[in-house]
């Protein structure tokens, strides 16, 4: 957008360095108090050098917007899964909270691995990133609040929401085509449905302090009886705790949907795994 | 919280003139910007007198987030309906508009009325109060942003969104006792879904600018399939277009639930209530 990711400084600074100080600085300062000498601060280039490519720290927020489209692009991208809801499912939690989701996939990937990215950081090495993950939704929430103010930072917003609900929205549509979605669901009343949920969560993580990943259950249950399509065959409990997958098959049956108690049972049975994964 | 709002001031300045005045400056200013001179500016008011009551714009704003607490469940704080499937989905209307949701059933129900004793109450028609609420949207987005900084704040943001809640799970459960909605039900993981998915469109209106109601649609159907119980004769699509509740009616019944196309065509066709409605 500005030419600076994509070539370096004549001073020998890279663009890439002045995003992560850029990420730091926010998450240390917030958006409102940040100065361009907070990011220089971060970095080991003078207040100056930053100016070399940026004038303004309005300009700098907008490529440091742009790289984070960018990071989160590549980052929730492509989804794997066996069927449509998996990958609805999997990309859900992922967006939640995209980096200690990658942590908690890897772990779970990983049979030596014990760990399993939950919040309270008792681990070495997650707790400061749990903590530095809040701060930085913090500020981003902040310059959300701005997106009446400075409508490029509004566009930039845009671009990330579009690319949530056009993944939604195509993951709908595969399972539409391959038989997991039903044939009356609305692709984009879902992706926009979605996004509002992923707002949500976003918001309260930082309003509210709420990380308990409530939301999940119920998301979960809307994917199931929502979505599912009759006599499907797959299994609405995703991501984190493959073992249980063959309990939780609720195969979409319209009776089962509806007239029992085994697909509330299923979403309530799996309150551990919820609270740990949902979005903390 | 500060003794303000129950007490008239010696100077003569009325604690709700000053709540008055705080609203429309953060209307104007914003939060991070706003100044007590700014609150003084827009009432009758100097800064000397502002301060006998509060020593400080964070005192002065959770006086006015208490104030807002006491207005906003005045006015959402009883809701009628048939039964609870109608009560839910008009409370969850007003919540999230509470004063255009007002003038709009209002002037649905009263065709001769014109006014309704809003806020703002300065205009005639509502053009300025639409944008009126967007700039007071932005600025509570901005409150919340300081969560974490601000227990106190965080801490008036939780008494509304536990009032939002515990509606919520008094609705749903009022609706498992009276059968309209499904034993099976959660009422708190109901209530966390309602608050998140409120919170979202909430964001979204300010960073985004979304105010096309179109998590609506999809918010019915929601109600429709995961909470309605099987047979209930209840309608989902409530709220200012009560003529056509007859077409609505699902029922609950499992095999129409599920495996037909009315249920999504009643939502579908819904467009222009929605759109009108929803969140705008």
């Amino acid at each position: 957008m500005t030419g600076a990711t994509d070539s370096a400084a004549a001073d020998g600074s890279t663009p890439e360095a002045i995003m992560g100080a850029t990420y730091r600085a926010l998450c240390e300062h917030g958006y409102a108090d940040l100065t361009m000498q907070d990011i220089a601060d971060e970095s080991d280039k003078s207040k100056a050098s930053l100016h070399y490519h940026f004038d303004t720290k309005e300009e700098l927020l907008l490529a440091f917007l742009d790289h984070l489209y960018d990071a989160f692009t590549d980052d929730v991208g492509t989804t794997d899964g066996d069927d449509a809801v998996d990958r609805l499912v999997t990309f859900v939690d992922r967006v939640l909270c995209p980096a200690e989701r990658t942590d908690e996939a890897r772990a779970g990937s990983r049979p030596d691995a014990t760990s399993d990215g939950e919040t309270d950081g008792d681990e070495p090495n997650d707790g400061g990133e749990t903590d530095e993950f809040e701060e930085f939704q913090t500020a981003l929430l902040e310059i959300k609040a701005q997106g009446p103010y400075v409508e490029a930072y509004r566009e930039q917003l845009e671009r990330v929401d579009a690319f949530v609900r056009d993944r939604v929205r195509s993951i709908v549509a595969d399972g539409i085509e391959e038989g997991t979605i039903r044939s009356d669901v609305d692709p984009d009343d879902t992706a926009a449905f979605v996004a509002t949920l992923v707002d949500g969560v976003n918001t309260r993580r930082v309003a509210l302090g709420e990380t308990d990943g409530s939301v999940r259950n119920t998301f979960l249950a809307y994917v199931r009886e929502n979505l599912v399509a009759p006599g499907a065959d797959v299994a609405v409990d995703l991501g984190g705790d493959p073992g249980n997958d063959a309990d939780r098959d609720t195969d979409g049956d319209a009776t089962e949907a509806t007239d029992d108690d085994d697909v509330t049972g299923s979403a309530d049975g799996d309150d551990g795994r919820a609270a740990a994964g949902g979005d903390d």
